[in-house]
């Protein structure tokens, strides 16, 4: 056979200093964007006019038979399985429907596909597989179509899952990380940090008093209750790995704007401060997987706001932040004594495999 | 923490015999299917009128956004990840390409979600994306979305891709593993067994004089060929895991027919035949990754194979059998000397890991 040929494939700057792959290149943090930026990007667009994939959002949306549709998918490789407040299965179906929903379209179907490590307990997978049916319940998506691959012990780890999903994006609607403009305000579904800390918190065997359980669950109803209502939402976003300080250093940069928020405003649970605050851990950079953070127009704010909060997966909505002309693509942060700190995209992610 | 809940999950009786996964269950055959039916159908059909799931083909047919598409996925585990003709790459854009052009669709735009094991060089990663890029610019589709997620040293086996894809079904377009009739022609579009050796014969480093090179090759523009001239094309199906024995059993089960091929008529390759020889696997079990068989009506039969032989990938074209009413659900192949042998479906694959 001809040797695996390498060659025409030249390894480009900013990649060079990981010659192989490290854990951060999966942490949705500066070494994940990198590998995105200079290796996926470049081949897959390259002699394609407008391609859809450069717009980086959390999925694509794509004109297919008339009409507009989302298109998005995420591998779910979260170590434990099992976690306070939900498990692989729902965050597998959750995670694409909200996705979809990020791109501002109504989620309709999923796929499925596992790949199962030889050993894995079918009870397990079994429980899994009725929490991922439960959840496309709730979700009120139908999971369609699947594949089922098996590899031997050892190289693989219990369960992987791969869901993609479609979704119509209805006339008019227009939301993009690049579309945050100066005057937005800075809306935030909820309390922060909870399913990265429920995680970490069974892997590492620490209990911080309170137990903190995930937030996961799907955010389809709460954007399209936003949208219909007419809401101006010009970014939508979940801030999965690398937390909220990612996703909005992503809109920050995509929109070409500087972004304020006032720290105090950040709804931190207590469970979550408290480990944070025991692990070195700071909750802006700590994964969500049912909160979503929305660039609204000023005037439509507190329209915004109550209508989220009508809803229990975001009844603890708030204002956070402004967009601003100073300081494009850059996040600041007010702190609660009056000063003021940049909150950057961190570099890796603090915490591996939380989804 | 609540412990995982395993309770409401009872183990069903044919996967009693196997508590944990095992490698079959990964094959496309028997134990594949046994996983199918009784863990992931009963979840994600329960309490759904008509679920596309429940017609198991290569992809699901949906309606959406005012078009009916077809949604498809697949994850590829190949072990080597190289291989003569090909790498994982091209085989992860060529198997859901063709799954979708086995609906009878246009195959239009892919997502990619990668698990990257830690320490997996970037050259090699880099290669395997550039043969993506370019795979899918001969199949004519775009990935436009896609996921990236690092798993720990150990846990996982350097890349697994999981592809999914959208296309677009023409109207009038109705093809189905339910739909073969008695009467109809099986015409196989090329000579088989060729991936699954040239897999094989890297993996466990043989050689068989004629070097043999994976068949992986995009379909979906000799599928167009064929409904756009309005052949009565029936069932369609890309004989992958479980090779051409596995599409024929599956379709003669879900017709509720019986299927006779010729076996002198299926072209085997010489290195495939001394593969097979050497090493006693019966070529029909074998997988391929650039062939489809289709079920076609007989009147149509000779204009679907001077079509089929019009295309490069499908120059060998050739009909090996046609459907009975005799034997339902059951596959026999009439043998050269005169006999008759029943064509089973594999219990679990020869070959894990093929794709």
């Amino acid at each position: 056979m001809e040797p695996p040929d390498f060659e025409h494939w030249a390894c480009p700057l900013p990649l060079r200093d990981h010659p192989a792959v490290v854990m951060g290149h999966g942490g949705g943090g500066r070494l994940s964007g990198e590998l995105v930026e200079h290796l996926f990007l470049p081949a897959f667009t390259r002699d394609r006019p407008d391609p859809a994939l450069a717009h980086l959002g959390d999925g694509a949306t794509v004109r297919l038979g008339g009409g507009r549709l989302a298109f998005s998918t995420d591998t779910y490789v979260v170590r434990p399985r099992f976690f306070p407040g939900g498990n692989i299965g729902d965050l597998a179906v959750n995670g694409t429907v909200n996705d979809l929903a990020m791109c501002g379209a109504v989620p309709a179907y999923l796929s499925a596909a596992f790949v199962l490590e030889e050993g894995m307990p079918l009870a397990e997978l079994g429980a899994i597989v009725e929490t991922m049916a439960a959840a496309a319940r709730v979700a009120g998506v139908e999971i369609v179509t699947g594949d089922t691959k098996v590899v031997d012990s050892g190289h693989g780890d219990g369960v992987f899952i791969a869901t993609a999903g479609v979704g119509v994006v209805p006339d008019g609607v227009v939301v993009g990380p690049e579309l945050a403009r100066p005057g937005d305000v800075v809306v935030l579904s909820g309390p922060i940090g909870q399913h990265g800390i429920a995680v970490l918190s069974v892997r590492e065997g620490l209990a911080f008093g309170t137990e903190v359980r995930s937030d996961t669950a799907p955010l389809g109803a709460v954007v399209a209750d936003l949208l219909g209502a007419g809401v101006a939402v010009h970014a939508l976003r979940d801030p999965t790995r690398g937390g909220v300080a990612a996703t909005l250093n992503e809109i920050a940069r995509a929109s070409g704007v500087g972004v304020v928020i006032r720290e105090r405003d950040v709804p931190v649970p207590d469970g979550v401060r408290a480990a944070c605050g025991f692990l070195g851990l700071d909750p802006l950079y700590v994964a969500n997987e049912g909160r979503l953070v929305a660039f609204v127009g000023a005037a439509d704010a507190d329209r915004a706001l109550d209508l989220l909060r009508r809803h229990p997966v975001a009844a603890g909505a708030v204002a956070v932040g402004t967009v601003v002309t100073d300081h494009p693509g850059v996040v600041v942060a007010r702190t609660g004594i009056g000063g003021t700190r940049v909150v950057d995209l961190p570099l890796a992610e603090q915490l591996p495999r939380i989804c």
